[in-house]
């Protein structure tokens, strides 16, 4: 079967899952830069909840998109690296943020156009 | 403010939530194809909802990516193109799915990886 991204159930939509998936993008391009612990993942990126970081991470790992290693401290550290498939990821994710960013502005523009064309046709 | 896509508040972040909308992004690669009629996106798109599509459509088209058209047909026939805008957040698109294209052996490959240990350690 040749990967059909429009069938429900072709393996390409549940990767496309996972790239949509607006915190595992934000995890990727944060470990990028270097390897990080739980907590300092949590406090960099706000509004994640610790549950939803935690099934985050698992389902990155399971993925083979970062690795996970337990560091013998007291209490033990768990630190959080990205795969070299990880890598290949983020540079694809590239591309949309640099668009997010260029295009913020228009965007913004194009929601105020289409707000107030709402209220005048309510009114 | 520099755009900063960790912070909860930032509005690069609202983008990343509409680029990272698996729905969103289906509509917007068929849409660069040719405009179509909202049974025929139902039709193409495998387990969408009725419901979830005029929502996606009308989130797309508040944001600019896509523009909507009334034809005075009996009944009225409703057909969505994609915008300038749109066609350039489709190419920012285009990396992402050949990278799940290219790569989705190796995901596959992983996550078998990673539920046998699991078994292995739950055993």
């Amino acid at each position: 079967m040749k990967p059909n991204v429009y069938a429900a159930n072709c393996p390409t939509r549940q990767i496309l899952d996972r790239v949509g998936d607006k915190w595992a993008v934000l995890i990727l391009l944060l470990l990028r830069e270097e390897p990080m612990r739980f907590n300092q993942l949590r406090r960099t990126i706000e509004g994640i909840s610790q549950k939803m970081l935690s099934q985050v991470l698992k389902s990155l790992e399971r993925d083979g998109l970062i690795k996970r290693r337990a560091i013998a401290t007291v209490p033990v550290t768990v630190e959080y690296s990205i795969t070299q498939l990880g890598l290949t990821l983020a540079a694809a994710v590239d591309p949309l943020r640099d668009w997010a960013e260029e295009n913020l502005k228009d965007v913004l523009a194009a929601q105020r156009r289409y707000d107030s064309q709402q209220k005048e046709e309510a009114a």
